[in-house]
């Protein structure tokens, strides 16, 4: 290996890989070895894409649908996305608004691209779903990483971001519900923020990816108290269709044709099978089957949370939604890095390390999915509870 | 629509859209209208994906393959590409090294974030794919474009190179054959500029996505030359599977680790049915196909080449690769972009502006695209020929 050349960009030495990755590595070879683990680190539904879903994938594909789409969307796709938030939400979205993005990956880099200049800085919540940080490091701006607890309900609030502002803000992101603490955004916080931010002429992005996924309570899409934000969502985990690689990216008006020239650069299109398969995504019969399922999250969530405090963890926060509980472990360990590894080898559980999401409490946290079934959440209980009975 | 906070980042106003996106748009309209038009603008095969790719995507589909892969790709995938590299080209490329990507543009992105720091240059040739610079852009990178001409081949050498050094140069990027101009990179050229490189501390990237669609030659991969270099092809062209959005990186080994972590990052993941129906895409009877193709391309470049020379083009290097030709107009017209709406609207005949490839000598070039039938383009040919007699 000729090492002379090797130099990356400075910004490499900020963009962090996905530390599970590195458990999620152990745990195959563990696996190969014939080790029984039980996964509870999965971002990822345990369900499969709904058969109507991948009904309209093949017959899209048998009829040939696979050249190159428009930069934004297949124009039906499109439509049927602003038909879901009028039937959803009440909420009258133009289909012009709406980018068809590879993923939800796609829609945060071409928000940011578009919107971020160096050394321009946006706030975030710590913990928050680790990409962000990054995708405004790519382009050279600064991440503000606002450290945030149960006392807002893990959620930026207006008063934190004014705790926080600069002239240099030029932008907030949320996400409700968070990953991972699957907590919604207080809406009247909402409102203060976006007004805030209308005043300072920043701008406002919301990550809704698990809005649909939502159990107790019904939230309004962020797009209900204004037009002039930039919203993403994905066809990823409610629909359940993660691996197709496509979401939405809802901007003002105005902004479409930046968007629009950016995506056709950097994407040229999302893939074209998964397009028409998304589309299917809003059938009533595939909604039918969604919402079974979101009952089915809901069970296990309420079972887990219960047995998760039982055990010894602190959960300030019933999370409303996503597939996440946010677990404190600050009775077990002030490592949380070292102490998932260890689960995994001596508990066979696996689970997420609180770094993955950011830097505040990160070492006395850590993330449970309950992305598997209700049997194996007890078996990976059980397995916790046997090894603290050994270990205490 | 509320533009009181309509502000883009300073990058955008450097970012262009492809011009032949507005053409394109007149031209849906006027075929709205009943108006016949041969399309002769667009980069995208004529031909459907081989029926062994579609069927290898439709049983991933039913098997429920439809879950998150590896950020770098399935394994299945990064083996056939390397078995690939093997089988064409003699050259052992590790598959540790093929980072799997959501189509070329994917590539080139993960590429140029990991290597190019602000401020920094990277020499492209013009006429070359419009997309490099503003991925170069995107990274607040400067893109130095260095004018091209017959006399070398439109390509960069390593004399042309030099004449633009300087320390902030950090990466060259090189396609073979180029779009628009179809023509190959000199192999000995290559060479001195991957020395030059190395001695520099600069980096090679060169575009292969064309690299199967050659005529009459067969070139050597520049993996061939160096380990060193980061290589991006694709399976849109020769693979004619435009829609799926798959491509791949191959990086030197030392960079693997920054590129997955950038591609866990910013992706997820290329997606998963795309990456499937890409595995099949290497089978001897999908190969028989491709091949077949091919030969039909060159027979239609033969006839283009000759007939828009009989019109009046100038063309003063037969291209030996990709379906484009990039024909002088300059007698016909030094407003390029005006003429093709001309084109369009009059001889019913749609080509790509020389604008969408650069600046250098951009008004007195157009892009023609063989990718639709002989008939067609002798249909286009004869339309051109009756405009041309009637203006004259």
């Amino acid at each position: 290996m000729n090492k002379k050349c090797h130099q990356v960009a400075a910004r490499m030495a900020d963009i962090q890989p996905f530390h599970v990755m590195a458990l999620l590595a152990k745990a195959r070879q563990l696996e190969a070895q014939g080790k029984d683990l039980i996964h509870m680190e999965i971002g990822e539904p345990d369900f499969d894409s709904p058969s109507i879903v991948t009904a309209a994938a093949i017959e899209a594909i048998k009829q040939g649908k696979t050249h190159y789409t428009p930069a934004v969307g297949l124009p039906e796709l499109r439509a049927a996305i602003s038909d879901f938030y009028r039937a959803n939400y009440q909420v009258d979205v133009d289909p012009q608004r709406i980018i068809v993005t590879p993923g939800a990956s796609g829609a945060l880099q071409l928000a940011l691209s578009v919107l971020i200049n160096p050394g321009e800085k946006v706030l975030m919540a710590d913990p928050g779903y680790p990409c962000n940080k990054h995708f405004v490091r790519l382009v050279e701006g600064q991440a503000v990483n606002i450290p945030v607890d149960e006392s807002t309900h893990y959620q930026l609030t207006q008063a934190l971001c004014l705790k926080h502002w600069d002239d240099q803000v030029k932008g907030v992101m949320l996400a409700s519900p968070s990953n991972p603490t699957g907590t919604l955004l207080d809406e009247t916080e909402l409102q203060a923020m976006i007004a805030h931010c209308d005043k300072q002429g920043a701008h406002i992005i919301v990550d809704e990816i698990y809005h649909n996924l939502v159990y107790d309570v019904q939230p309004n899409t962020a797009l209900a108290y204004s037009d002039d934000i930039f919203l993403i969502n994905s066809f990823s985990k409610y629909f359940g269709m993660t691996g197709w690689r496509v979401g939405w990216l809802v901007v003002p008006e105005s902004y479409v044709p930046d968007v629009e020239k950016l995506a056709q650069n950097i994407f040229l299109a999302a893939s074209t099978p998964a397009q028409h398969a998304a589309i299917a995504a809003f059938q009533p019969e595939t909604i039918t089957i969604l919402e079974e399922r979101r009952k089915a999250y809901q069970a296990r969530r309420d079972y887990l949370v219960a047995a998760l405090v039982d055990l010894g963890f602190s959960i300030h926060q019933v999370p409303e939604g996503a597939f996440y509980i946010y677990a404190g472990c600050e009775k077990f360990t002030s490592d949380s890095y070292s102490w998932v590894y260890e689960l995994l080898e001596k508990a066979g559980v696996v689970i997420t390390p609180g770094i993955d999401f950011g830097e505040h409490q990160a070492q006395t946290h850590v993330r449970f999915a309950y992305t598997t079934s209700l049997d194996n959440l007890k078996e990976g209980v059980a397995r916790l509870r046997a090894y603290f009975l050994v270990t205490r």
